[in-house]
């Protein structure tokens, strides 16, 4: 039986990753403020960490308060020092390799997006911009594959569900791999691993020797879901925002698994896309599944799309329920689709430039008192900005409700007021007590209480 | 849902066993005694009806009546035509990759064996003929790797297993394949299937893009044990005895799983090499191994073996319960061992030409009432020849109690009488019953019955 | 400057051909007449001398007559010990790694023929038999690449032509290889040698890695026409007649270069096979080529051809002079009818089965005054026919004129009698002076006088 | 024969380049100034038009002014639709593989100059700016390998050199490829061709199917010396300076063949770098070679060097005259020097970063009157300096003799005045009349006058 914790190890790239420059060296062991070793070290933790239960990015930087990460140049080439690094992420004293690689794609995202602040965009718009710079991350990560038929089937989904739940996305997962499609998640534990492991096994059977399993993460989560270590492809955007949209530029399907708030958060960002005017040519195939007995979750999650957004959006989505071989073929044919379609308009396979996404959609929400009454939750504007303004209410709420800001913001300043239509509200309501009575939150039943309410007055600027 | 559950359907492989000349392509269409035809059918129904429960060879043939393959030569190489065949071996009417290679396994094996009939060993005992045979097949089958480090761990056990048991096989896999370790094992369900699957998700944790799932069978078992698509060299030797040696060989390491008495046949055929005075300086890795809750299994085993062959036997295993990891790192340890061992006697890597196999265990053993009744049960004899007759008369006794053939032959001709001393008859006894209680066996423990008993006269020839 | 002309030296081969058993390495070591030893040693030798100009197979092995090869065993596999090899294989003491490969090669086919002496052929007619080994042999050397589409071009010619030649043969092997064909020749200097340095070049300009140069030999030639390095797939065929079928069997296309009277065997040999009546709907494209300067070689053979064959006989050939260009794309449209041809009739792209060879082509002919005497040189039968018995005739009479038995039994018995017509003896007569004249020949202008004469009596058995 | 001279076609790539932004697309379209369309369709001519003989950017810009290139995206990735193309550089009407990478190579590169303008150097010092940029080309083109040992070698000279020195150049590129060794040049004909052509036939032989042929270019003098399609790594560097940075820190050793003035001028550079206190510790194999009559060009420059620098300078380089063995054993031993010293100091193996170069090499010299008489050919300045200064004087010199903006310069404004020794100054006037002599210049004998003379006065700024 394994009995140390804690292991210092020197580990050098398998590949070209590792030719740096003294310049790219000396930035990544810069402490001071503009240097990038404080987020170096704590993405390389959160990597080494992978076999951990623990799901908060503070109780990992506080276990391994003593863990250091060095780079040094060699002959040939770089190596990094690890000193009191995870003992998990070893096996009898060596890396496992597919960890060592999930360094150095982090060191490589990392100094590509230090190096490409501003610049470089003379002539685009600022949406623009953003999309050209996922672009260049994808393409500079080498994940972008123009002569592969569109196979890329992103899963999101809770990193905490029950193990019936856990079982099915590897049944899911099993029968996407058999049909030759890849996976991407955004590579942490449950909905994020199951499919990929799934699918290892099937690629095996199909003798599918390049399966890609392409998680996409970002440093302010990265901690909390480390990267498995099945990820073959680690991608890190520079925030959640950039993630979310590298997701829906690279996949070619979706299938959204059981999971909490912010899986729900998930499927209105991307109904808030789908609903525009301009998007809805393109076939986008969405399938929201579970296992028999979870039925539920995906219950509360339409009839509150049904209820906000109105049949429109409801039509944007299938529910297959406690069924892998129909995911997978109903999958299929919509892949089949987008291909034709890619095919037919001269869009490419590997980036989906054609999907339009609003700024609104690309920029950060802070969910402060000021932004949740600035909000507007009413029917009376189109579907897909009350979708995007749903998503931004739906993570204040959560804020509100269990992070630890949000909630002394809500002590001190009383709750949230939001805008707009008292029907509206009250389905968010209802979702959110949903969300409790299944487990899906970490909150007691009797404990759940609103931390906003319809604001009565009109909206002060 | 499926439910078609026949297809018919070409295919062609990926590589170049697909060069035939008219003339082999003339003996697998041969429907004569001589012909190959009967055998490619029957092996090849096998392979395809890998997903099934069914673990007899009559039930599959008879449930699979209208099963017919044809070969026919294209321009690009040779196609098969499958008729009627188990849907389960395709996906959305493809066949699946992996059983696509195994047919082609199936068909290379079938007719090597049939162009090596006599001749070419001028000058060899016949000794050393067989084993000669068995290299000539697996360098064939490419399956001897000279560069590589001894790392083939051979994992023998049951094919229905309990779940507890299965996935027990699975982490024991997955310790396996983190340290670069490969599998090889019978090819069928259970303990045959588990390790590799999880050696496969820890291949893919580790890079390893060529991990060796090898599944070694025979036509007499291939249709009750068929190969699962994660064997990615399939043999097929062409009965038990070459089937053993070619496990023996080509392993450096060797790990038994709980199973039924099949296991302890193997067990026994393993002793009998390993108590060869002039197989004792080589090390040979042997653990044996399975989840809290299944120690029976081993405790009757061990039991028996110290019974009869004594503690010389007993030091050639090694038993750990519950402990995947202690598993892989005690077998990391023999692997250095062997390696270390075939560096120093110039022995090759890739087979191990040392091990000193008797004739006895390489030719095969009828069990009639003769058979057994010429079988010396006798510690009065060197014990790895005591191992060797242990070995068939455990055969006959199966036979005896539940294989059709033997069942009849006792009805007719009473007991076996088996030779030698009352002590070790009763432990067969002992162990037998262990089983049966164990539910090991097909048979209730109500049913069990001994098939035998001690023969008062003298042995008449 | 290197002053050394031997080296002793160890060498692996980098692949599997190394998997030898113990008693295939016991017949390689074996010196006794049904050994391998003094066969294998000849081979090597030859192959190990392939810099040097030596010519004659007496000169090679007399001047490295202190020349030995080892084979041992090693962990990772075979170890073959060269003691005092030719120095030209070597760079640096270190063995040029395409003449490594050749050693093995040499190896894998000796044991090969010397495993599969008869047998395994019941059912085949002899010509049917000899057809089989050639497929087989061929297929056991991975010469066999049933995926690519026919694109390999045999190139024939003379091993000692003139500098202007030599530079010819490597452009058409240029324009050839930019057309992505392959290259198979014969495997010595001169016209077997152009072809493949032209195709490196243009192969490594199309960036096509994996060309083919295919060097098909046998043991009686092989020290006189030591393969080449740029050769990367050397095929040892047990004797000559089976070396020219593996040629046209292998072949797509065929271009014949100018050389001396083997050239013209070659050529008569061809079109014994392509005059039969069942062979004559095969697209089969043969270009004779020259440059500026060099038409009067194919002056000569075509004027003897349509002499004593007749013009459909001239009708299987194009003569093209000075215009690789033109050789290569004339080619490239012959493989395309090829192609076709294939396509329809469902015949294989690697081996050319539908070719009927008549078994007189595929025996050896040995050149005694019976066998001469036996020919029947007359248009009186099929033109076929006469192109084998035309074969036979040249075969003997340059046997006559230039070989050592050959001049002996001379001069024993008088000249050759051969049966026919007068016309058909007196166009040989000019064939051979045109040959000596244009210096094809190792005779002097003036030294020469036929050794053979038109037999007056009738035939006596 | 071919008669067409110009072919439109399209062609895609067969790898990832193509995978590029709108963003991208539209600065490779924009013909305005700051756009990149005049640079792409002027280099990708260049690089199509390698088989010509041509050897002026004007003619060929000229010759093909009816030439377009337009980009399209496609489903699968980038096209580029040639219009009036030169068809030297199809076979049969298909792009020659290797033309068509050098096309997406300058491609690469263009678009990474353009995207990188200033920044993202802070910290760094103008000469260290100038090194990353050169590092980083040389990343991004994926020309940096730190897992392989220092094997590359530089080779310089003529690209109109006569055929004896051409023959001499391919055999010194078969003993350096023998000898497992890349090969780096300017990539046109003559000595950038050879070495390449002759270490193709010798990988070919060793079986190194790797073998880099690394051709660097810049765009003023791609279209004079087109790089050949052999180069399987085109690398086109900003300007002439960083292409002359890029060959010393990515090149392990250095042969010079015989050239003009030019190769002069590169030797100089080499001296500048070399003679300074900090560069004399490292190892660096520099060797001048040509085949026997070829003498008098090193002789030459040999007592130009000792006369002006003195014998620290001589003592940089070796001549070895007809010996190609000679050359690649001694260039053997000077790389096993430089990956021991690579290796003893920690420096990366694939690229020099120990090397100090001085700003004032690593700067354009424009010649003009006031820029030559600011230079300062005096010994009484380190050797080093000198050397440095001397090449703008060459550079100088040359342009005043034969370069069109230069004669006119001469014309309109008298001789250039050279400030330092009369010596020194004397010197430069015998090396440029041996030059002439030995017809390494485009200019006679008799029309030789010296375009300089040593300044009387002193300078005024």
């Amino acid at each position: 039986m394994m009995t140390e914790h804690y292991i210092t190890s020197s580990v050098t790239p398998l590949d070209n990753l590792d030719v740096l420059s003294p310049y790219e060296v000396a930035r990544l062991q810069d402490k001071s403020h503009g240097g990038l070793y404080n987020l170096f070290r704590q993405c390389a933790l959160a990597v080494l960490n992978c076999g951990s239960q623990l799901d908060s990015t503070r109780m990992v930087l506080n276990r391994f308060r003593a863990f250091d990460i060095r780079i040094s140049h060699k002959h040939r080439g770089v190596q990094l020092d690890l000193i009191n690094a995870p003992a998990t992420a070893f096996v009898d004293g060596e890396l496992i390799q597919g960890i060592n690689e999930h360094l150095f794609s982090v060191l490589r995202d990392l100094l590509y997006v230090a190096d490409k602040v501003d610049g470089c965009c003379e002539g685009l718009t600022p949406s623009g911009a953003i999309t050209n710079q996922v672009f260049n991350m994808l393409r500079h990560a080498d994940a972008l594959r123009p002569h592969e038929k569109p196979n890329m089937v992103v899963c999101w989904g809770g990193h905490s569900i029950v193990h019936e739940e856990y079982e099915y996305t590897k049944r899911v997962g099993y029968e996407l791999g058999l049909r030759g499609m890849d996976i991407c998640t955004g590579c942490g534990p449950g909905a994020m691993k199951g499919p990929m492991k799934g699918a290892t096994i099937a690629h095996a059977k199909q003798r599918l020797f390049d399966g890609r399993y392409v998680g996409i993460s970002e440093p302010g989560i990265i901690a909390a879901e480390s990267p498995n270590p099945i990820v073959n492809e680690l991608i890190i955007m520079p925030d959640i925002e950039r993630r979310l949209e590298a997701f829906v530029r690279l996949g070619h399907g979706f299938v959204v698994f059981p999971g909490g708030v912010g899986t729900a958060e998930e499927i209105l960002y991307i109904l808030g896309i789908l609903l525009q005017e301009c998007n809805q040519a393109q076939p986008f195939p969405l399938i929201f599944t579970g296992p028999a007995g979870s039925e539920a979750y995906f219950d509360t999650v339409d009839r509150f799309i049904r209820a906000t957004l109105g049949e429109r959006a409801a039509a944007c989505y299938e529910i297959i329920i406690d069924d892998p071989h129909g995911v997978a073929t109903r999958m299929k044919d919509g892949l089949a689709e987008v291909t034709a379609h890619r095919r037919a308009t001269g869009e490419s396979y590997h980036f989906n430039w054609q999907l339009h996404i609003p700024l609104m959609l690309q920029q950060t929400f802070e969910p402060t008192h000021t932004a949740m009454r600035d909000l507007c939750l009413s029917r009376e504007q189109p579907d897909h900005e009350l979708a995007a303004q749903l998503r931004c209410a739906l993570s204040g709420i959560v804020a509100g409700n269990v992070k630890e800001p949000g909630i002394r913001a809500i002590e001190e300043h009383g709750p949230f007021e939001l805008h707009g239509e008292p029907d509206v509200i009250e389905e968010l309501d209802l979702l959110l007590q949903a969300f409790v009575e299944q487990r899906r939150m970490k909150i007691n039943h009797e404990e759940y209480e609103p931390c906003f309410r319809l604001a009565t007055a009109s909206r002060a600027s």
